[in-house]
C-alpha cells in the first residue's frame, strides 16, 4: 500500500510499504477515506533529524473498517469510523475519567510499530476503545467537519475546557492555525462573551470572525499584551486558549490573563520551563491542558456537527490525493494552505 | 510604639517607631493582641539586601480596633478582629469573586506606607473590607487557631482548593512547614482518602499525622518521586499541595502527579520558569494557586475552628513577647521552632 514517510526535516515521501494488517486480536484495519496534515506535523517537518527507515506520518482519519481481530466486538467490518489521534482501550481508569490520552495501554499513531494515517490503510490498536462509529455514509457532505473530530476540533475544545471557558467570559485565542480556529468555535459554543483572536493571516482571521471571534489582535509581544488588555477592559481576559506552543505565546498568555484566569495549552510546548512563572503565581493564574482526549469529546461535539450548528470542516482549504502529500506539507509550512485534506 | 524592622538579611530589630495612626478615612488602627512570624518572612531573613530605613515586618495578626476613620462603617472600636495578610476593599469585582488578593485597591502589609503586624499596633487600610470580626473574647483559648486564619490555614486551604482536592482523592503535600501542615488539615477536611506528606522533621511529621497525614515520605528528589508513586499505587497522586516554592519542590510536584492531576502552589516561587513543563503538558497536569484569598476563606474555616473540628493553632510551638522577635526569627530559621506566636 501507499503511505507517507518522513525521513528528516523537509523530506517527506509517499512510498510503497507492506500492507497494514492485524497484529493483536484487539486490532482493526481501516481503509482510509479521509486523512489530513496537522499543524503538529510541521514541527518534525521543520526540525526532524534523520531517522533510519523514516517515520510514518498522519494521526487524523476517517475510514471504513476492513478487518477486525478476534477480540474486537463493538466495531464491525464495514463501519465508517473516526480515528482519534491517540488509541485507547476504553476500559482503564483514565478512559473512564475521560482522559483517553493517558490510557494505561494507549499510545499515539505513527509511533513505534503503529503506522500513520496519511496512507491507504492503517492498523488501529485497541479498536473497540479507539474507534467511534459515525452515523453517516462515507460520501456525506459533512465529512470535512467530521474529520476534525480526529484532532483539531477536539483539541480546540480541550483548550477551551481547560481554560475554563463558560458563559459570559472574556476569552483570548492565541494562534490562527486550525486548532486556534476550532478553539474559537469551542469558546463560542461554551458561551464566551468576547473572543479575541491573536493572529494576522487575513484569510484565517476572516474565518475566525465567521466562527465567532469578536476582536482581532494582529500584534505580537508587548504590543499584543497591551492591545488585548485594552480590548478586555484593562484587567485581562478570563480564559486563554494557547494553541501555538512557543515560549513567546505562553508568556503572552500569562501577561494577558486576568487575576484568577485559566490558560488551556494544547500546543506542544517547545520550551523547558513555563515562562513568567511568578506573574502567573501572583495573579493566581492556572496553566492546564495537554494532549486532548478527543475520543471523549466526540460524543459532545458530534451532534453540533450533524445538526449544522458548528462547521469546523471549513478549516480545510485544500484537498489533495495521497501522492500530493509532500506538496501539501510544503503548502502548509509556507502558510499557503491552512489545513490540507487528503483523499487517498 | 514598638515594631519589628528588618534592615537586611539576618538583621531584624524591634524598635521605637511613630505610633500607627489613621491616614485615610477608610483606615482603622488595631492594637495587636496576637501576631506571628511566617515562613515567608524567612526568605528576606535569608536574602534581603540592605534597605535604607528598613522594612516593617509581619502580616498576620489578631487585634482590637482602637480607632476607625470616618468612612468605616462595618467595623467598630472595640471589635476583636482577624487581619488577613492582604488588605482589600471588599467591593471590587475580584473581591466579589472571592479573590481578594487581586483586589483593585488592595495590597500587602509591610509594603510601601503600610506597616507590619509584628508590632504593638498597625494601620489597616480599607478596614471595612479587610477585617473580620471574631465572635470571641481576646483571651479565648482558641486564639492560636484563629490567628492562623490570617494566613497559614487559609493558605493551606487555598493549596488544597487549587489542587482540586475532593472526596476520595490521593493527595501529596510538599513541605512540612506551617502551611504544609495546614494543607494536611485542609486536605483531610475536603475528604482526601490518602494524604502523603513529604518532609523529615520528626516533630512536624508527628503533627502532620495528628492532622490526618496517612503516609510520610522523608526522601527528596528522585527517591521521593519513586516513593510517592509506590505509595499511591503507581500512577501518581490526584492533587499536590506545593507549599515550599523552590524549583526542586515544583519539579517533584509534577513528577509525582497522576495524569490529569492538579498542583496548587502557595509557596512563593523562587524560580523563573516552572520546571518540567513538557511532563506537565503530556500528563494534562494543571499548575494553579498563588497568594491565597484568606479573607474569603475565613467564613468557610471559622466554624470548624470554633466547633473544634480542626486545630491549626497546634502549628505554634513557641510564644514570645515583642522584644524576643529577633530570637524568634533565628529559631524559625534554624528550624528549632515551627512557628512562633508573638504576644506584644
Amino acid at each position: 500500500m501507499r503511505a507517507t514517510i518522513m525521513y528528516k526535516a523537509g523530506d517527506v515521501r509517499v512510498e510503497n510499504v507492506p500492507d497494514a494488517k492485524l497484529v493483536e486480536p484487539t486490532d482493526a484495519v481501516i481503509r482510509i477515506t479521509r486523512a489530513c496534515i496537522c499543524g503538529s506535523d510541521l514541527w518534525p517537518y521543520k526540525e526532524l533529524e534523520a531517522v533510519p527507515g523514516g517515520r510514518p506520518m498522519g494521526h487524523e482519519a476517517i475510514g471504513v473498517v476492513e478487518t477486525v481481530g478476534t477480540d474486537v466486538n463493538r466495531i464491525k467490518r464495514g463501519d465508517l469510523v473516526v480515528m482519534p489521534f491517540a488509541y485507547s482501550d476504553g476500559t482503564c481508569a483514565f478512559c473512564h475519567e475521560g482522559l483517553q490520552t493517558a490510557c494505561s495501554h494507549g499510545g499515539f499513531f505513527g509511533v513505534g510499530a503503529v503506522g500513520g494515517a496519511q496512507a491507504e490503510a492503517v492498523r488501529i490498536p485497541l479498536a473497540d476503545g479507539t474507534l467511534y462509529k459515525l452515523p453517516v455514509r462515507e460520501d456525506d457532505a459533512l465529512m470535512p467537519s467530521l474529520l476534525t473530530l480526529s484532532d483539531v476540533m477536539g483539541t480546540g475544545h480541550h483548550a477551551a475546557v481547560t481554560a475554563h471557558v463558560s458563559r459570559g467570559k472574556k476569552v483570548a485565542v492565541i494562534g490562527d492555525g486550525a486548532v486556534g480556529l476550532c478553539g474559537v468555535i469551542a469558546a463560542k459554543r461554551l458561551g464566551a462573551e468576547q473572543i479575541i483572536i491573536l493572529g494576522r493571516h487575513p484569510a484565517r482571521i476572516a474565518l475566525a470572525r465567521d466562527f465567532g471571534a469578536t476582536d482581532v489582535v494582529p500584534e505580537r509581544g508587548e504590543a499584543a499584551v497591551e492591545h488585548v488588555r485594552k480590548l478586555a477592559g484593562g484587567t485581562g481576559v478570563h480564559s486563554i486558549l494557547e494553541c501555538v506552543g512557543s515560549e513567546d505565546s505562553m508568556r503572552t498568555s500569562i501577561l494577558i490573563a486576568r487575576p484568577g484566569a485559566a490558560i488551556g495549552r494544547v500546543g506542544v510546548p517547545h520550551y523547558e520551563g513555563t515562562p513568567a512563572s511568578q506573574q502567573a503565581f501572583y495573579g493566581n493564574i492556572s496553566v492546564g491542558g495537554g494532549p486532548a482526549p478527543v475520543r471523549a469529546y466526540i460524543e459532545t461535539l458530534l451532534p453540533d456537527i450533524l445538526e449544522g450548528r458548528i462547521h469546523p470542516g471549513l478549516v480545510f482549504d485544500q484537498t489533495i490525493g495521497l501522492d500530493q502529500v509532500p506538496a501539501g506539507y510544503r503548502a502548509m509550512n509556507e502558510r499557503q494552505a491552512l489545513k490540507v485534506m487528503i483523499r487517498p
